[in-house]
């Protein structure tokens, strides 16, 4: 097989302490990164010195986890709201990418396209939309609702918010502005729009009080694994975050989403799919092992026990049982796939109940020297399992610190990564094509 | 009468090229400021270096003047979102505060809450939320509603959502957060409080997921005139931006207020009353008025006659009559007061049509050298018609270097402007007291 002409498209995963659920608990992480913007600026500014595309940050608009008793025991209760942690860290950076997270459930398209076109501005074109919808009560409760939107209806939602949204950032034509000081007109009123959305869910009339954003639309990015999430993000996502464990899995979905959006009528290359990897790296692989090892060690029973609830249901009681003794005997079957592969794997390997939640805990982690997380990467690239990774670094900031001194320069030793930025938007970086504007041409 | 012994209080107005009118077409405004980030980074921190108390931004959601033809000759067609240009100047400053304006009608009270927190940590204790209700159609066109909500109810509305905001920033203790990394306990649970809000408007439970702000609650600032208005400032407000055209106009809506809150159990002094001023600025009162009137010719007389019928009403048709002679005989008394204070003024200075928009335009402003706006800020000052000012730029970024060159000088000397920060929070320097928290002590 040839190798690919094309780089790997990298985003930095900003996580409180680090993305391993006890992170905040090791000596390497800063245990109150969680509010402090000195913090993410520094994290900000190794990744784009380590010529990552993108930042991103994920969200939940709710204190998101029922029993306190697990949720105590991390640093995931409190966080920065994505748009305005991602205005501040535009102000502190160039070239790097900003990729947000705002939900299509409970908010507003005027707002969104009106923030995030801002944002851009900010930025000067580096902005992204992360387009999610809402999946845990405690959001809706906190906006006047009982229940969580159901999935369908969810997705319809997100459909007409989108394509709102797009139509509030062509509200202007690209050179709508004149700012003639002598003629005194400052803006071409032939070259406004006024949207007069009229849908399902929304009314809108427009125009936005933005001018068209840089990169024309902020960039779409979007992470639905669900046959409604595919759909969408085969017509209307640029980037994917995708989760997958192997390559062939991986293989799996990035030719599904890629044959969606060719049978759309769109360029498979105009779509980005990044798996999430997250990287234990040590000078040996013995020590990255015990580096390992020793994040595992920091997760808490309650904590542990508290994963394996979710993921097993309410009514397996493990309180009784010893933590390094087996799973009591639990019927397969039942409650879907997920369920029952952690039930399998339990099984099929021996795990006592500490193990299994480490398991869950740890994820699935590539572990070994900096040469060898080069090659993982490698080897998933060049195979089309993905255009890159969206990269979690176990514990923050040192994490990213060692990401960019030792595995980039091997990335980029091979032809992987960019030395320099391309452009000077995240567009440009991406090498996504700047999309026109629906109006231009016709009649206001 | 003593001199007082407490010191002005300045809010920076950012405007769009500046404040005036026509400022953009000054060849000493920058015309493309509207969307430069450069140029509000510039500014905000000639602002601090000028130790003004906060930045202040206002807003609405939506392209705001249905006639083109005149807005198309203003710089007000675009302009950043608030929230998001706030989070981005927090990084680029370091002492000033950061006043962002949100309005309760089309916004939900748990996004507001938690984008303040945000900001409050981003800029580590800086932020303020200046409260406005929605009065023009176009907003609510935006947000699925056929005309704006009536002005009780807007009232109602407001109160009710600032009530939720102030409850959700008092979720978590000032202490909850523990990040003890030996025993493994972030929070403290018994130190997180559910709102449960159930109201006529909102139904919210919380708890947010940010933790307490910095300042306990970001500042509360509020613009209200209106008697609905004054009785909600006058519980809630902490800064008021008033405006007023003479001493004892300003005297009595200070007066106003004042005795309101002390009614309701309040500290007057928690409470400063910042009138907009507008101060042209000249090496001679000859220069400054050559420069008032430079700002004065560039008014485009389509905008002019826009910003008469706004003020007079539709059914006067002006364009048929010459700009420089008299208006048409009107009949005084059937529209309200604005209007007929219009009316009266043209007729009592028997002012041409010309003279009148441009009487408008000009608004009120200061007009002198540096000497003369010191004086007049020390003459309200001392008349305790207000405890500070927000200050108007004509035209930016030139207007507010001149005002920190030439008048923050005088008014140092004079024992009337900081020299220094007093604190690192808005509120320390504002000399406002930190909200306990409604729940501590308390059971969750």
């Amino acid at each position: 097989m040839t190798r690919r002409t094309d780089q790997l498209k990298l985003g930095a995963f900003l996580a409180n302490s680090g993305h391993h659920v006890a992170a905040w608990r090791h000596p390497r992480a800063q245990a109150d990164a969680s509010l402090d913007f000195d913090y993410f600026k520094q994290v900000a500014q190794t990744a784009e010195r380590g010529r990552f595309d993108a930042l991103f940050v994920a969200d939940v608009v709710a204190l998101w986890g029922h029993h306190l008793d697990a949720l105590s025991r991390t640093a995931r209760g409190e966080h920065f709201e994505p748009l305005t942690l991602m205005a501040a860290l535009a102000a502190v950076t160039s070239r790097i990418g900003l990729i947000a997270t705002a939900t299509t459930s409970y908010n507003e398209p005027y707002h969104i396209a009106r923030k995030f076109a801002s944002l851009d501005y900010l930025s000067k074109g580096r902005a992204a939309w992360n387009l999610v919808t809402s999946v845990v009560s405690d959001e809706a409760w906190n906006f006047g609702r009982e229940a969580h939107i159901d999935h369908a209806e969810r997705y319809r939602r997100a459909e007409e918010f989108h394509d709102v949204v797009k139509g509030l950032w062509d509200s202007w034509e690209d050179d709508a502005f004149l700012r003639d000081k002598d003629s005194g007109q400052y803006f071409d009123p032939a070259k406004l729009h006024v949207l007069n959305h009229q849908g399902e869910y929304f009314s809108v009339r427009g125009p936005l009080n933005v001018a068209r954003p840089p990169q024309g639309h902020p960039v779409l990015v979007q992470a639905g694994a669900s046959d409604a999430g595919k759909a969408l993000a085969a017509r209307v996502a640029e980037v994917i975050f995708a989760m997958a464990e192997t390559i062939p899995a991986a293989q799996a979905f990035y030719n599904d989403v890629k044959q969606r959006a060719t049978a759309l009528g769109r360029d498979p290359d105009g779509i980005k799919i990044l798996p999430g990897i997250t990287p234990f790296i040590g000078r040996t692989r013995e020590e990255a092992r015990e580096l390992f090892e020793e994040f595992q060690s920091l997760v808490d029973p309650v904590l542990g026990l508290r994963l394996l609830a979710d993921t097993l249901g309410e009514d397996i009681d493990l309180s009784a049982h010893d933590l390094d003794g087996p799973l009591p005997e639990t019927p397969v079957g039942q409650r879907g796939s997920r369920r029952d592969k952690v039930l399998e794997l339990a099984r099929n390997e021996g795990l006592t109940i500490r193990q299994l939640y480490l398991r869950l805990a740890g994820g699935n982690p590539v572990i070994g020297t900096a040469e060898d997380i080069a090659d993982t990467f490698d080897a998933w690239f060049q195979a089309r399992a993905c255009d890159g990774f969206n990269v979690f670094f176990p514990y923050l900031p040192g994490g990213i610190e060692v990401f960019v001194d030792e595995v980039v320069p091997l990335l980029q030793e091979r032809g992987l990564l960019r030395r320099e930025y391309e452009g000077a938007t995240l567009r440009e970086n991406l090498g996504l094509v700047r999309p026109a504007n629906r109006f231009a041409g016709s009649a206001a």
